[in-house]
């Protein structure tokens, strides 16, 4: 059963979140995907978002570019926490997108990451870090990742140092 | 019976809000006032929103400041068109709640106007333009105070020179 | 007869416009199109404001990028609703166009969307909620437009998980 | 035990981290807090965050300004989820503490929330959203909690209309 | 007769404008002052800049706040040059104000200056570097300012140094 | 003999300060060009505007990039009027460009124009209206510029209409 | 005989400037203070920085707002290496200083550091670091001064736990 | 034996540092390269900071991106000169990575170059500058670099005018 649900406002933010969900996988993480526009289908979000506890979804990610009021609407509607993906948008390159997405009001928090497939990335990593609170193994699982880009990190030095 | 809403989403945003109320009282307009929180009462914000053609009103004058959702989340929950005014925050001075708000997705738009009172007083005049197409008496008042503000700049053109 | 008016700065504006015109057309509402620039033609933009009203124009859309006074110069010859549309600049990318078309001061205020196509869609959906405050059928055309967007969102999900 | 560490770069971000504490205390969870400086004592920094998971940290909550290295580098030596908090900058309002604590590479994932005090409160209730998905009690507060803020709205309102 | 017109939107913009007038006295060159609104008073507007020719008026001096106007619309009916002054606005501090008159489009250039006070001055000092092409009098006294202002670098640098 | 100097800090800016050159030309106006760095060459460049009134330039037009002092420090030399062209930069688009010409410390203006080829080109015009206060001939060809610009726009509207 | 030159464009960045005296002297550095503006005594500021190595200036410290030239034309002016301090501005709170100042063309480099009085001390401690590459007493007392700041951490812990 | 490092966070900086390396070659500055990455690999960029001294690494140059912490975590694990080469961001083209890096708190300088190459080449320049303080040779070649650049300007201006 999904423990995970990536969330995007439309299918053009599918090349971004699409990054979401392979790391998801890579941990092992059972996640489903939902396309749910906070503008044009008002309804669906906020059901969807209610019901998310009883279907066992722990967390809660969601892409949105510009005006992206889906992560904070799904955050309105539940105390599930939710993660916000700042999608690139056209224009103002995604600041937009951060602004609308991050300065929330209190009371009802998302938990930001950076724009575009950076933060795509880190938005699945920090749902894995959530659920490891509880989750030894996903834990060792996460530290193993960590251990792995290090060493990556000192792989290309060799190479770049020939 | 009311025929402009004007809606924020705390009881904070009342300074500059009531400048609206103001400029509609000044036009003869009858107004309602309501406080709806976009993050804290969702469903009422959806209610709210969906009665609102039902309840006679022709047009939502939303202010919010920061994430600043309520006005699109009004207008994504009907076709009554809605002004949003970007109420200056305290870190961002307002380029957040500007932007949230104005940066809407095709389908679902926001009336936006300037940050802060300014924008709070064109709020009023721009649904007052709105009714005016078709109530020529609410024209006639409007053009007497774009009349009576040319006037002003004309009188304060003589203090100056003394 | 014409009741909006789709007004740009030059033709280079015409590429973002024309999705204004196209959901006009959509929408089944009767528009005319200008070029007005208010550098290069401030008589010819004075004079077409001013005579909107008896030309029966209900609503002006008006598309602009960098210092972009063309909205709020017609919206100061008229006090028929003027919709403005900050077009993605070369070097800012439209937050000049934006600045320059939503900072009104008190007393004409210009109803200002999204930079770029996402703004001139939302430019006619806004004038239509406009008219649509007198015009019934116009409302439900737009009540169906808003439940085929929601419709595509849901068939959009269904594509996603194939 | 303290579930939640309450870390910041300086005594005077307490201001503004002292509210998350509240906000802490009023949801019934345990914190510590600690004044940690990345640039000042970096040494120390690393030694608190890898000691997190076994000191039982579940959460950490960092608040940094300017450069704001503090929270990034306490999730660089970690897997318990990192939250930050951007302190508002005397020169640029915050901005630059935003931009330093969101735009995290991928594979390191700090949690962003808003500038200033809104997001300090934030902060905790992220962090106990988080502990909530395997706390139903703590869940059943955080509910409680939304519940009596709405309840604010609604009497906000009351005020308002007399 | 004046040979500088200082024009202003409205008397807020006046102790700006001001230090305008007070350079202008000191250099020895005439001027006159008017208040004129772009968006108030737009027929005015046009009259004043298409008479500024005849009226033997060589440089036209403009500081407006916001979306800014009055400048760029001055400039649009008359060859005469026209310097803008960016008035420092109350949310966004003259960003908007600067962009909205510095991003002239092709064929209609207004000399913008810096934002406030500092930039009211170099008005009166700019027009006065445009007057002296022809009046080499003018230009003596142009040279003995910045002389002057040397002299005074000098004797600050005496003070500090004790 | 030259009137109007054209100056840039480097080969790269000549693809936009070009653009300059074109429309004096059209205007029948002489100029110079010349490649001075101030960071490279900033002697050649003292030299250069302190000479400027000698060789009877009458205004001198700046482009430069980045940090872009070339403009400032010729108005530092001369009091031959400094007419500034921000050149578009890579990284910040030319905002960098813009501010560091803009922001004149009072006592020395730039004339600041557009970002981009918009600016060079009304260099160019704000050049010539600065002659054309003395020069009734180059005024007229000023007037008849501005016709013919008038008369494109009327022109276009006509394609656009088909 | 001084080591450092502390130099600032006016005599009102002196606020923010003599904390990095103050610095210089607490490590016991010798230093030099001048108030040369680049654009009111250009050739005063060529002539200082092309002594700077005759008069055994090492490294020289320069603040700047606005527009910002001074760091930029000292360093073009000589090889010994210049460290520019943005002055918080009045509009654009010292982020025109600060592009002004670091986005210098390939080179010619200047060592920006934060803006304002935390720039102006570590301006002060960078100068004291590039001197102490050769100087390892003085490098003793720069490893002192971080140890206290550590101290200082702990202690200010200490006071918040009580 | 290198006196200057070069350090990058991730091999994808390579682009932007390598012209470094050219710059540093050219002035026959000896340097080694490495990646570490501050967030990846923090324990190594410790190690390798504190080590720098000893390992006779006289300047660090380090270039990153983004939430950019590496120049600040190697400054402050040491008190040799960190110079910091903003790397150009994908999303706010190197605005991030500025602002991460330019406003560190007091006591811990980073020195800033500009954003990309143009940063890049300075920040190898600026390490030649602070060597060249001990090393008349090294400053004997900077002021053979600067002398030859002059003389390239002098000749593209002859290439200009033919």
């Amino acid at each position: 059963m999904a423990r995970v649900a990536v969330v995007m406002g439309s299918q053009s933010d599918w090349p971004t979140m699409r990054v979401t969900t392979e790391v998801l996988s890579d941990l092992g993480i059972d996640y489903e995907t939902a396309i749910i526009s906070a503008h044009r289908t008002p309804d669906r979000l906020a059901a969807y978002a209610k019901a998310a506890e009883q279907n066992n979804i722990a967390v809660i990610i969601a892409g949105a570019g510009g005006a992206a009021h889906l992560p904070g609407m799904l955050a309105a509607n539940t105390v599930v926490p939710v993660i916000g993906v700042p999608i690139e948008s056209k224009a103002l390159h995604g600041l937009d997108s951060l602004l609308s997405i991050v300065q929330m009001p209190a009371g009802v928090p998302v938990a930001t990451v950076a724009i575009g497939q950076a933060g795509a990335k880190n938005a699945a990593y920090l749902a894995a870090q959530q659920l490891a609170i509880q989750d030894k193994a996903l834990q060792k699982r996460l530290q193993r990742a960590r251990q792995m880009a290090a060493e990556a990190v000192v792989a290309s030095q060799e190479v770049l140092n020939g």
